[in-house]
């Protein structure tokens, strides 16, 4: 492995090191607090980690690792707005899969060589690849990282 | 140049596209909006321009382009809170900084090899360096990408 492996290992560290936070800021909430909004009129704690996990799901499959694991999250926490479904998964529901699909995601990283991370990613045809090759993996992987982000200064937002 | 520039340039393109959502975000405020809270009580919109303006311009030492442009910004908006200083620089003052600081850094980054991008930067010691490389300019540009999505999150809040 040449100095590529810096860069993708860079790259992780980071993802790493805000799921972190993630799993600190969400894992410690109660079942009263996941409901709190991050501001008047505006998402629930509980839709941000529900869609932060719907999206992480989504990766597995964009990363060629498998097939998404709780696709079902879309229709609650991506497709549609906080609080206009009338049946949604539950506190318990999402924790248990924000935890597992972000230990999917852990487990295929592992598997991948830095050169794996310049493949394209799944939602690009070869074609659209061969024109613009930065839609590759590693672009999914940053991309994520800073949608994490995003959602994170929202969340400590919800927290008092 | 080899495949390592492939991901020094994702980084650089992840980067520009954030710099790009706050310059339409921040670019576009009257001097009234400017002024509103991102929720209740918290950050006004300003002062999360004014503290990603001086942790951008802190960048410029940290990664080997020269002394910092702004460092009277820090008082204002990164050692003490919002609302806490009784003069505190201008709307048009920020703007200018914003929009000097980002080309500053822009024009830098064109000049740095993919290698540049492992070297230590300026706030690591050699010897720290030597124990752990991964404290080097890309993990500058990665992690500080990741700082401004985080308050983009918020500020998006503020909007309306």
């Amino acid at each position: 492995m040449g100095s590529e492996g810096s860069y993708t290992a860079l790259g992780l560290k980071v993802w790493k090191a805000q799921v972190d936070r993630a799993d600190k800021l969400f894992g410690t909430l109660s079942s009263e607090q996941v409901l709190q909004e991050i501001a008047p009129g505006r998402n629930r704690l509980l839709y941000l980690w529900g869609h932060l996990t719907a999206i992480h799901d989504a990766m597995l499959p964009l990363l060629g690792m498998g097939k998404r694991l709780y696709p079902e999250l879309d229709v609650a926490f991506v497709i549609n707005p906080d609080k206009s479904q009338t049946v949604t998964p539950s506190h318990e529901e999402i924790r248990r899969a924000w935890i597992t699909v972000n230990g999917e995601l852990s487990k295929g990283f592992e598997n991948m060589s830095p050169s794996d991370w310049l493949q394209r990613h799944s939602a690009v045809s070869e074609e659209e690849f061969g024109t613009d090759p930065s839609r590759n993996r590693f672009s999914i992987l940053l991309s994520r990282t800073n949608h994490l982000s995003y959602h994170l200064g929202q969340a400590v937002l919800g927290l008092k």
